[in-house]
């Protein structure tokens, strides 16, 4: 019948997803549905010219697979660290965490190599992306991604769209200032969330209290070669461990303070929180909202983000949303 | 000729404008090319009834005035402290600067009584408008308004139109948060701009400076039946009080940190400083976001207003504007 007909179409209709982040690039096969059908990973290169020789290489390899899989690709979705003018598809800038990777077009090279269209943004853009095509976003037309991981960084969706501002520098989250002086930034300012929220913030404070043996404490289980992370910080507070848990609040604050300027400025029905600190500090900027903000914004909801892949799924979302719009 | 009678219709079609402000209660008959041809004001009643009764008295004696003036009125604008759902016309909350004043419908009364379309805002919003009409804001795409008095307000414009936010609670400028502590602010929480750098703050420690005899310097005028405010507390700082001096700028570091958060969240490529504290801050603000925001927003231009009644200017832009589009 018919209607089997167009689910088949559906099913392989895809997107070639890339992934250029601070460790490693990333290539994925992903399906209208967001099922991940295949996905290669290898060290992003150091310089521009190894890095975009790889890129190709594992692109035109992937359409090979592609092929066998009898998935059609509609085009090619790019998520990567930095400051990106979608528009144009290129990378303005990016900080220390990827080289040689300011003023990069990435539009014409892939487009040229695989004669396919090619989208472009930032991975906090696309992570938000990925929300409103297969998370928490679905159907909500204000919301907020905020990504803890090693830095800050995320995404608004206004009106169903994304905020680029007026030099594709709006939802800056990791740069959002909570104090006047505060912990030195990475950006070169201080007092920004992400000096103290981060996972490279809080990792710094683990190394100073385990500097001063003070991490540590009875019954944790704590190798001695393996490196110390915020998760060990976590661990230490929830055993009872007070230093630990005045460095977490902090942060936790620090962050939920920062939350609540972008719900006093853009006020959201929803806040994602996304990244491997997410699920801990969802109850603690929940609770810090209900103290803090002005009333008509107390509410608002705070959730984990459940995708496991939300830089691919939402480079993926900029293709097969051009897609549906074009096609059906 | 033809083009000197589209001419006179257009310096005669006007708007009544009504600013609702915590001390006066002020109603005037606008042009379209932002003249204000008559204007009253009255000290606004403390009760709902007294306020409404006296506001509907207003409007009608101003109505009698703009036949006399041969205004054609399109309809009414109001401005008012508070937050307004725009969509119904209802202030939905307004805090003790302006009493009895929540779940309002200011649109059906007025409405009702002058037989005139009657479109509602906030003040920091109205005086977004009218930036955007008649002030630095013409023509440009998204911009901010950041309102020092009293309080703190303000606006945000993208892609041409106001930010409102999911419940209205959009540009709540005033609390943005710059401090884990900091001063406690009139809206419950601490740290928020308007605790650090509106009238009432700088007035709360000028008058700390002048108990303590720490005010007044050498050759600085000051009569000792007026009131201390922040007038005093600049004129000291400039004449080489460091006390004086130290107090701004910690308020005046306060403030632009707040407005990189903006440049940070929303992007946008202007900043325009109103209310009487903005030709005092414009200097201090842009040299603080020329140290301390990322390196693409740094450039970001900050102006100082240059209207007069950006409340009653804005208020009749929003009749002008529907009426433009309507008619032309
Ligand atoms: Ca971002
Ligand atoms: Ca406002
Ligand atoms: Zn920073
Ligand atoms: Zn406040």
């Amino acid at each position: 019948p018919i209607s089997q007909d167009i689910d088949h179409i559906l099913e392989t209709q895809s997107a070639l997803a890339i992934d250029l982040g601070g460790t490693n690039l990333r290539v994925a096969i992903i399906c209208m549905r967001g099922n991940i059908l295949k996905k290669y990973s290898q060290p992003n290169p150091h310089t521009f010219e190894d890095r975009m020789s790889l890129l190709l290489k594992m692109c035109k390899e992937t359409m090979r697979d592609a092929v066998s899989l009898n998935c059609r690709i509609l085009g090619v979705g790019v998520s990567t660290g930095g400051r990106v003018n979608p528009q144009e598809g290129v990378v303005l800038h990016s900080t220390k965490l990827i080289q040689e990777w300011s003023s990069v077009d990435l539009r014409t090279p892939i487009s040229d190599a695989l004669h396919l269209p090619v989208w472009v943004d930032n991975d906090g853009n696309c992570a938000t992306l990925a929300e409103r095509k297969f998370g928490h976003g679905k159907g909500v037309e204000n919301f907020v991604t905020v990504i803890t991981g090693t830095g800050i960084g995320g995404g608004i969706i206004q009106h169903n769209e994304l905020v680029h501002g007026s030099t594709f520098c709006a939802a800056e989250l990791g740069h959002i200032v909570v104090s006047l002086d505060g912990p030195e930034c990475s950006c070169g300012s201080h007092g920004c969330i992400e000096a103290f929220a981060s996972g490279t913030a809080l990792q710094k404070e683990a190394k100073r209290l385990h500097d001063e043996d003070l991490l540590k404490v009875e019954g944790m289980d704590m190798k001695l070669s393996e490196p110390i992370t915020a998760v060990h910080l976590i661990s230490a507070a929830k055993m009872g461990n007070s230093k630990a848990d005045t460095v977490l609040n902090k942060a936790s604050t620090a962050l939920a303070l920062g939350i609540i300027n972008i719900l006093h400025i853009v006020n959201p029905t929803l806040v994602i929180l996304s990244g491997v600190l997410a699920s801990f500090y969802q109850a603690p900027v929940q609770q810090v909202i209900s103290e803090r903000a002005l009333v008509s914004t107390q509410s608002t909801r705070v959730v984990a983000s459940n995708l496991e892949e939300p830089a691919l799924l939402g480079a993926a979302s900029m293709v097969l949303d051009y897609a549906t719009r074009r096609t059906y």
